[in-house]
């Protein structure tokens, strides 16, 4: 029975910071790949059956301390009834998707158990085959990052269309933001009722806006969601490319922040000192390098977590090319004491200048 | 004869703050399509009289304070050995890309007027052509963002080869940069003994760094370019994707900082105090938004930079959806006169929560 991620985010002192990665149930996997390869992403995902076994294969694989239930953010909008496709080869794609007031008419707000019970299942059954090796962590989108998929119609890199539209009529981007939300709210409550121990949101494009209008846009609907978490449910935020928006995340109601790998750890522990646990947050390419560089790299994670409780994690999603040994070699790392090794800067190989 | 652009560089105060865009000889123009439509990307490139005419283009359709030259930052790799090539409907590749210390051995050091001096030709073009009219603006890639492409092979959200060898020999990668920058140096020396009376580096992908790697990788090639520009030519910096780094950048010896929309201009400001002059930087995709948020969305873009200099432009490459009546309403706004109207605030049109 390994709690450690609980005790962690409750506030509590414990022996070594706990380990997980983002998206460690995934493509790098052989395990997963072999299992992907019989049945489509959507299959996977409403398959509560083989999304609860992917979603074991990191814990028993890498010896992760927590599970995240196989899922996709991509499927509340979805149940909203904007039709949710992946095609062979390419990315996610809305083949309707909302851009104007009628469209956000149109959306439905859901009976969740209804249309994404398929993830409650999942949840159960996680809880049901962990029996207490390691806590489950459930999630969702956040409604902007949900809300540029939506609106763009599929994946990019800037999503032009949700950002022209919140220039041009911010209150119906609010709007589509709070229905959102709506249904959040109701699905995160679901997973807490099938078994989800911890919530993290994933705001992955949040940090296209400069923080007054990630205040004035994002934020509300954000805050709405987490004060809507049951108590004693921890709340982790991660924001992708957010080190403009450390000011305004300060004062969120989380538990824990979980940041990329641009800001340091001990930085942002001075920016938001109200935020009491940091998770992250080591560069997901480092994985690509050699094991000795990956130990450098997460001693130096740890080094910079060390001011206050934090959750060892990637800053990004796990990359698909990851070679399964380099992400076993961090998780035995960053569980090994690390932390006690003497960090050596990355540029001690540098030459002079 | 309109000078204001290095009046503005040269620090001295002027009438109103000049106006360009980035990327605007570009798909978004009709003319620039018809053109490009007989020949490709890199036959355009490398026709002086061609390249010269889309150049011109902006000067004369949208009335732009400044020309740049229209040329492609990976043609500099290319002239030192690594094929570029243009695939139709892709985007640029390198297919013999740079992934170790052999490949950096095999990389030339090229005489710049043998092979690129096709682009000062069309500086020499544009020189005459403009006979006054506006200044000339030449530019080069950081050498960072070009080891991102030549390591990676071509395009990428987040070029994880190049940062995993950064994090794997640092010195090789540094290496590489100083390659990079022996060439680009000559290449914007070159620019200038063409007529180029300004230059920018563009370096779009060094926000992937920390602002502790970004001093130790890029900050060395970057500093002895940006040095080795003959005196009296302005420099300005672009950089994507930075509110990290800004105070990296203001210790840098260049007399423009151009920055991306995320951060404001005022704030900006003060952290890089040392930089006389700012330029920037309207959210490229406030210019898909009516003319009257355009409007809006530049008086506020006008207003935080008028605490010092300041050159009015966006805060990326305009898009190439953009209507050409968007991008003419946002230069003639923002030459009208814009700042003397109260900016309204992004969210007046918000609800209340």
């Amino acid at each position: 029975m390994n709690d450690l991620f609980l005790r962690v985010c409750r506030g509590e002192a414990v022996e070594r910071p706990p380990v997980w990665l983002m998206r460690q149930a995934g493509r790098y996997l052989p395990e997963y790949r072999a299992i992907r390869s019989g049945v489509s992403f959507l299959e996977l995902c409403k398959s509560s059956e083989l999304a609860a076994k992917v979603s074991l294969q990191p814990i028993d694989i890498l010896g992760v301390d927590a599970a995240i239930v196989f899922a996709d953010i991509l499927i509340v909008p979805d149940a909203m009834g904007v039709e949710l496709r992946f095609e062979k080869g390419d990315g996610p794609s809305f083949p309707t998707p909302i851009r104007n007031r009628d469209d956000i008419a149109r959306l439905r707000h859901p009976d969740v158990e209804a249309t994404l019970g398929y993830v409650f299942s999942t949840l159960r059954v996680l809880r049901a085959e962990l029996d207490g090796r390691v806590p489950l962590i459930g999630f969702a989108g956040s409604p902007w990052t949900l809300a540029a998929y939506v609106v763009e119609g599929g994946v990019s890199t800037a999503f032009p269309r949700l950002l022209a539209w919140s220039y041009e009529d911010p209150s119906a981007v609010v709007t589509l933001l709070e229905r959102l939300a709506d249904t959040t709210i109701d699905y995160l409550r679901g997973q807490v009722e099938a078994g989800a121990q911890a919530l993290q949101i994933f705001d992955t494009w949040g940090g296209l806006l400069s923080a007054e209008r990630w205040r004035s846009l994002a934020l509300p609907s954000m805050q709405r969601i987490l004060e809507s978490i049951p108590a004693g449910v921890p709340r982790i935020l991660y924001l992708r490319n957010g080190g403009h928006l450390l000011e305004v995340l300060a004062d969120l109601p989380v538990e824990v922040l979980s940041v990329d790998w641009r800001v340091p750890l001990d930085e942002v522990r001075r920016s938001c000192s109200s935020v009491p646990v940091l998770q992250g947050n080591l560069d997901p390419c480092t994985l690509l390098a050699p094991i000795e560089v990956i130990e450098r790299e997460t001693a130096r994670v740890l080094e910079q977590g060390s001011g206050g409780g934090h959750i060892v994690n990637l800053g990004h999603g796990i990359l698909p090319q990851t070679p399964v040994e380099h992400a076993k070699a961090f998780v035995r790392f960053a569980q090994g004491g690390g932390s006690r090794l003497v960090a050596k800067p990355a540029d001690a190989a540098l030459p002079n200048h």
